[in-house]
């Protein structure tokens, strides 16, 4: 046995082949429902308000961008590109992270610097290279003065009504929707051994022995989450690349990026950031913080490389992609809203030239 | 009797008050289906396909920009603003025109620069302030190399598959199903009185005696339109502003512009526009190709002065307001498409940063 199953039989109790032993506990097949927080209860009308807002353009300062146009839902929950465009052209400072099954994480952006959806929906719209509102204050008097969604607001919010809070709490309601679950891989974790082909099973194995199920484990392949068996904190985070110096390191620049210690000035968070999901990966192309890396064969071998020092054979690659593949959801299927209108004028007057 | 309630008697027939009057027959319902040309006959397939490139903002060489960025069909077709914001934060050059029920114009763009919604789909992919493509052949290349488009392509269009014609061509397809019939006036106009309230129908009396209808009339509400009855050759052009010199021509820069010249370099086509559609004018401000009026009662006054050399009452505004309310039309129910992924890697590699 060599020293990385050892390893792996160590922290997973996994020692044969896949096709005998048990599969380690620490995978699980993603649940329909995320954790709903206590002070954001789910309801129909806060779900369905929020998904307008999801598609309102007027989010932002020039009325040009959505959620959806970097998050796009007719596609992975991103923009394919290594860094989104916001206003005016901006460019935004790190590589979109899908908003599909985002609800089961314990932190959010790259740098961990949101901890609830609520807050990330609440730094974007805020955000000068993003959505570009310059202050809670504008959006709300936008939106307020729009009469169908101030009658919305009241009725989900009561009195408190149309308020930075209040949209960013409508958005993460719709957003707790957006989940894939029943991937081949969920259904291979609940006993349908024949929903993942034997290489993609060959790739499971090499994925959990070579040492990406270190990181990569748990409902939402991103490492352990709130609310559930594994809490661990505040989020999970890694240092990354792991082993500097690789070629891989420079030729991505890899490296150039401080990562969580921007955010949080804490010198043991330089490179370090959070662990992304793996769902529909497949999909998600480019990869990485800065987007750097444009396929996902390059991605699988310069995580091994950088990560876990580990050279991966052709084969090796080949099957763990195939096993990835077996990560891409059933997307649920969702009607354009129709957004609140304003009524004679465009609510976006003064930002729209 | 006014001079220009005679003009209107001579024109539509029309001499008392709409009450006893019969409906000029200039007005019609929206029908349910618009003109279908027969070089591109509707096929469920194409329109399948056609929805998803709507969608898809791979169209776009930043893959930043779908046609639904700027024509957000989860509002009133277009983006509220003055100005398009297309690729790299270019600004397009005149103010987005509705998708809704584009179907039934004789001509497309302010300026009738082109004359099918295939011609239309062909110039906004080719230029260079809206989608940027650079060439017919990078967006086929970029699209033949998505399996899923490639395959439906061929299914749709044979041998041919993957063209800039054929992008354009299903666009088309899918553009000719956005129709908003059923409007409180199409309703009125099937013989429902009390579709539209009072104040609206003495709205549509002044609107007809004033002389709006002169231009804004048949099923779009926006002069003839061809393989119907009323067929005036290539299309239906004004010259705005046609009372030259008033306050409204400078404060609004109405006369900057040098309208279809510019695209003809036909001395008598300078200023000349099409007629815009009015439907669902209620939620499509700003106003006018430049964007420059900011409310509907606003444009409405603009247009009497400008163009009829008629000062309005205030009375009279409201009531036409509430008749071009009349107008919004019901929006079908759209689903969200799922496009075709490119497994393992981005399609706008090489334009992503």
């Amino acid at each position: 046995m060599k020293l990385r199953q050892l390893f792996a039989a160590l922290v997973f109790g996994f020692t044969a082949s896949l096709a005998q032993a048990e599969i380690p506990w620490t995978f699980q097949p993603l649940p329909a429902e995320p954790p709903i927080p206590a002070d954001n209860p789910q309801t129909d009308a806060k779900i369905t308000l929020g998904k307008q807002l999801f598609f309102d353009p007027r989010l932002s300062i020039t009325g040009t961008h959505s959620c959806n146009s970097c998050h796009n839902l007719a596609a992975g929950g991103e923009d394919g590109r290594a860094q989104p465009v916001g206003v005016y052209g901006r460019k935004g400072r790190r590589s979109t992270l899908t908003i599909w099954n985002a609800a089961y994480h314990t932190i959010h952006n790259w740098d961990g610097s949101a901890r609830t959806l609520e807050e990330q929906n609440q730094g974007h719209l805020l955000d000068p290279n993003i959505m570009g509102m310059p202050d809670a204050r504008q959006l709300v008097d936008r939106f307020s003065s729009i009469p169908a969604y101030r009658a919305e607001f009241k009725t989900v919010f009561g009195k408190e009504g149309v308020s930075l809070e209040n949209i960013a709490r409508a958005l993460a309601s719709f957003e707790r929707t957006l989940i894939t679950h029943n991937s081949a891989f969920d259904r291979f974790l609940a006993g349908d051994k024949r929903a993942i082909s034997t290489q993609a099973q060959h790739g499971f194995e090499d994925f959990i022995e070579v040492g990406c199920a270190s990181c990569h484990f748990w409902v939402n392949l991103a490492g352990p989450q709130p609310g559930l068996a594994m809490q661990q904190g505040e989020g999970f985070y890694e240092l990354f690349p792991n082993h500097p110096g690789t070629d891989y390191e420079s030729r991505y620049h890899l490296a150039d990026d401080i990562g969580r210690y921007d955010f949080s000035q804490v010198k043991t968070d330089i490179r370090m950031w959070r662990v992304p999901s793996l769902r529909n990966i497949e999909i998600t192309a480019p990869y990485f913080h800065n987007g750097s890396v444009k396929t996902l064969a390059e991605a699988v071998q310069v995580m091994a490389k950088a990560q876990l020092k580990y050279e991966l054979s052709q084969q090796q690659v080949d099957d763990i992609v195939a096993y990835l593949h077996t990560l891409t959801g059933r997307f649920p299927t969702i009607t354009v809203p129709r957004l609140p209108e304003t009524s004679n004028r465009t609510a976006v007057a003064g930002h729209d030239d």
